[in-house]
């Protein structure tokens, strides 16, 4: 059951980087969303590996094909399956990782848990699950952007030390995708394009913080309790591969200030509504959205498997040490923008249909 | 189905702040665990009300009555429903707000989602709803202190700038209990106090971060994709009453180390065990479990209401000022505490089912 | 897990016949529906034993009180509770039964699975534990009638061999509460009160069919594949107590006729709607209301627990007899209508909110 | 979310009868059970059309695919994907069936639920998604074989009103296998196959009743209230095309007994074990296995889709007539059986990994 997420708009993902294939069901999708395979195909496309100098070199189109639930362009309501079939895989290189477990990734703990384990380039834990989520996404945003104009941009806000200025309020997705490592901050970008590719040549790996933000989302979407939108969010992009931590609206800086200081203010907006002064509550009070731009960030530790040599452990508990082999990403953030603004998405789209259900039904 | 939490393990809590009372169910609990209302309210007098001067002064025993599901001190294995009735209640305090909406409260979203608001104390938003979490998460630390010895430990780590030292792998509830503030570091605490004390004189407010720590989590618990121990982790508490964010391990601060840097080396401790040199991973890797201390952070913001006049608007939307009467914590963290750790254990015990349900019917 | 029935509309029902009490939760009622403890208490009223001289003389007048969720005449949209304590309840009378368990009742299986039971009374497998569903199903009638005029009836069709001659598109309430047996069919009513009447001095029971009603559910309520709308109306009744077995529209007697004689042919109505001739498929094809109405009937057992008396065995696993002690009813058919109603009503009301979240958020 | 089933043994199934391909993925699997896509094949092969003359010529062999879940011949523990694509496929044969409606199929309903419908054989209303269904029960079917040595067989009880004499007790695999219309009584399936051809040449269809025993079900597997044994089941086979009455034990007839008659008095076995002298409970108490076998009845109603003329209505709202084309079973129940077994062993498996997190976790 810890393949599912969402209640109404509900995905299932599936697949293990080597093997038949990877992929998701979208079920409780509404009937009659114009969708394509090549419309989800833009963003697998920001998503996969090769894409650039500083991911990995895996060459993988990871082109999708829609098994069910679409018929002459248009969603049956029915499960929509979506599946990307491996093709370059190399598991040959992954020979010595199935005997010596990489530190701090989940190779011990799958044998722990399973006592049996994928070893070929990370089974269910490699990053090529969230091609799934990635996919589901791109028809949850549709449905947003249908339903309410609802506008997600994810970027790239920090790596390592190096810090982004972006208002979150303005940005694009133009201004994203306007280079290699998805900072919408070209001073930063530059600096963080080089400092990728000088980690990548010493065989390290770095990490960093992805911002995201969505913008017109509907008043009222989100619950009390516990699945307010902020504790959906939280555990949709933690069940990113490589996520640590997350914030909402002020984190972890607004602990520092008072609460007269931290307070948003309300006051009537020109055109009636009520709106907050400032937005340090990053668009949710009490798990509802109060209308102003939902602003989250993600940290995503540097990328565990290194060519670095380090100390580690066989499965038959000998101590050893593990220089990695295979093409891996020297830092996931460029290609994490695409997996949080899917995994927000999805978020949004399932409180978008729960909220219509329970608050929409009956008109008292 | 916002109120629900858990799959196996799984509790529905209920009830406004004033009403009938607040309580919750607890639906799947195994049975025969010797469990009595004395234990419970242990940890509802951690959490309630006045219990000391640095919280609301507000008098609410907050006594539990068990209403089914124990019989003869022991669980029966069908629904636990535990009852708190509401006592201490001054309507009357939130004549005002009634009308205005609290800066940074649920009060906008709760109506701007239902169109509908009990008004008197927050409703279902009140931090009172909070005590059916802990009660439940009383029943999930006996049972996974009976499973496997797990032993969880919450306290204060920061409050506002002021920064606790505390060893996770060794702090004590004794420790964390020696203090109205439920900070262990005692040079810290003192100074801790008297910022509350000061910023409760101001009618003002202040945040802060609560770290809890789960011992002896049995190697296994938890799961790969979306429902990742740190994932289901984020949620339990992101879910509680102004966090705002949350960091499993290394955190944020992870992201400034290399690959190099921030893995957890692996070697062969001398019982035969395979551990982590390191334990920056904060005991999960891959979702799961790897036997290490499980080490979490929370941010809380300073909290929302408080007695300094805020621009504001009204229910009809006439743009005023509020200054809030009532009985407020000037700080929620030393009540936190407790509610950290309840959800802490609550995400632990129904992991630990789910694991024994899938993992170790077969044995093979 | 197994006591919370619905998705989105979703109850939990909690509470032991001897104890503190029973009741429920409705999670997720829409907001602003008018309720009130007295409408509840009708439908409780009509489950209630001692009503009459067929039903068992146990003297509860089970009255609720609704906890939390409802504000001035209203429902919060948050969690509803509704408590009923219990009240005449003589645990002597079940000192025998401790030791011995009773034949065809849930005594032993209780054992079997959780090693411990409360035994007074039948504690969680009583017929008690309804009284939430009921008092639910009061809540989702009313929802379903201010939403699209839902009209719920049910009555009793069969007792032993006496079988009721009803037309399930006309009968009414009204009809149905004229006679305590619960039998609009005045005929049948007289002989199937004699004969409970005649079984009751024998110390022994009866069972017989319940069949229900709902007229006027919109077009499109339900879904394919697993949550079909009759598979969801089975889940709910053969989840109470007794039931036996489970029928919609033609039921068994369908399986006699070919395809040419059991189809519902098309035709167009006056008023421009598409109609069926005949109604074999009981308002359901393939999962979802086809705007007929839904009829189905339910399979009651006469009660397990009689007067005369019967081989069993001890818990020490003893071969003895057993001549049950306590209030039982003779035949649970009259109690039971407005239990089937309220899982109809349940079932009705999930789907009525899911099928606007999925199919009535975009207007495409 | 009407595609999944199962909480901790969780499947859901995909895939339209024209379009990629039908299949299912399976969350929840315990790890390291040995399967293969042969044995899997070995349940579809029993469901496939065109198997003998008294079922559909349609020629699809579907062929599975296992493509993820599965490494070196063991589950993984991650989720099993199984894809069968479509071949045979006839759009054509629905030219005039797109435009009207089938008289008691689900044409109409899902027009009036989704405003869009994949109308080449009948898309996801038609049986093929059952393939799904059955690939998961393969495996369900092993892993209750391991566990228990649970024993599952369905077999066609009757064909309209041609009823076989087969005792549960005894009844084996390879009996209803031995004849193409699954019946273990071999002077019944004779006139019972000279029925259905009969019928097969006058262009109309006909139904019956499927029985389905399991044996071995461990005591204790089961729950109260909503998910009993009896509940879920009901559900599970209510939930296949066609299926329109559910009995358990005595089921209706049962209601004609008086509780002395009907109640299954105690003993003791000779191994010790509690044991029912009779079994019209069939198999289940208070929604709890006893130990005994499990006995269902599913009716099945005859197939909606004739050759012969009936009256229906265009999508356009204009009375016409229709014979159908297309290549359809006379009579589903030989094919039915297997689809019953299924969905049998998925609520067991299921039941099954729940009672071990729940209560054999403790060790009380």
């Amino acid at each position: 059951m810890g393949n599912t997420f969402g209640h109404l708009f509900r995905i299932t993902t599936f697949g293990e980087s080597h093997g038949g294939g990877v992929g998701v069901i979208v079920d409780g999708c509404p009937p009659r969303v114009p969708i394509s395979a090549e419309e989800i195909q833009v963003e697998l496309d920001r998503r996969r590996p090769g894409q650039s100098k500083i991911t990995t070199p895996r060459k993988e189109t990871d082109t999708c094909e829609i098994i069910s639930g679409v018929f002459e362009g248009k969603t049956l309501g029915t499960p929509i399956t979506i599946l990307v079939r491996n093709k370059d895989t190399r598991p040959q290189d992954y020979d010595e990782m199935a005997q010596k477990y990489r530190p701090s990734h989940a190779d011990a703990t799958y044998d722990a848990k399973y006592g049996i384990r994928n070893w070929q380039g990370g089974g269910r834990s490699s990053a090529r699950e969230t091609i799934g989520r990635v996919a589901a996404g791109a028809i949850a945003k549709k449905i947003l952007k249908l339903a309410a104009g609802v506008d997600i941009v994810g970027y790239v806000k920090r790596i390592k030390t190096l810090e982004a200025i972006i208002d979150p309020e303005t940005v694009t997705l133009e201004q994203v995708e306007s280079n290699i490592v998805r900072c919408p901050d070209l001073d930063a970008c530059e600096k963080m394009i080089e400092l990728i590719e000088d980690i990548k040549r010493q065989g390290d790996s770095i990490g960093g913080v992805v911002e995201c933000v969505a913008r017109n989302v509907p008043k009222g979407l989100g619950m009390p309790v516990f699945d307010k939108l902020e504790a959906d969010l939280a555990k949709g992009v933690m069940s990113l591969p490589a996520s640590k931590g997350f914030e909402i609206g002020s984190g972890f800086a607004g602990t520092t200030l008072t609460g007269s200081e931290h307070n948003d203010e309300f006051a009537i907006a020109e055109d009636g509504e009520v709106r907050t002064l400032t937005n340090r509550s990053g668009g949710i009070q009490g798990g509802i959205a109060n209308g102003e731009a939902i602003v989250l960030r993600v940290a995503f530790k540097p990328t565990a498997t290194i060519r670095k040599e380090q100390r580690t452990v066989t499965r038959d508990g000998e101590e050893t040490v593990l220089a990695a082999k295979g093409r891996h990403d020297p830092c996931v953030l460029p290609r994490a923008v695409p997996m949080v603004e899917a995994m927000v998405a999805l978020v949004l789209c399932d409180h978008l249909l729960r909220h219509q259900g329970q608050c929409r039904t009956l008109n008292l």
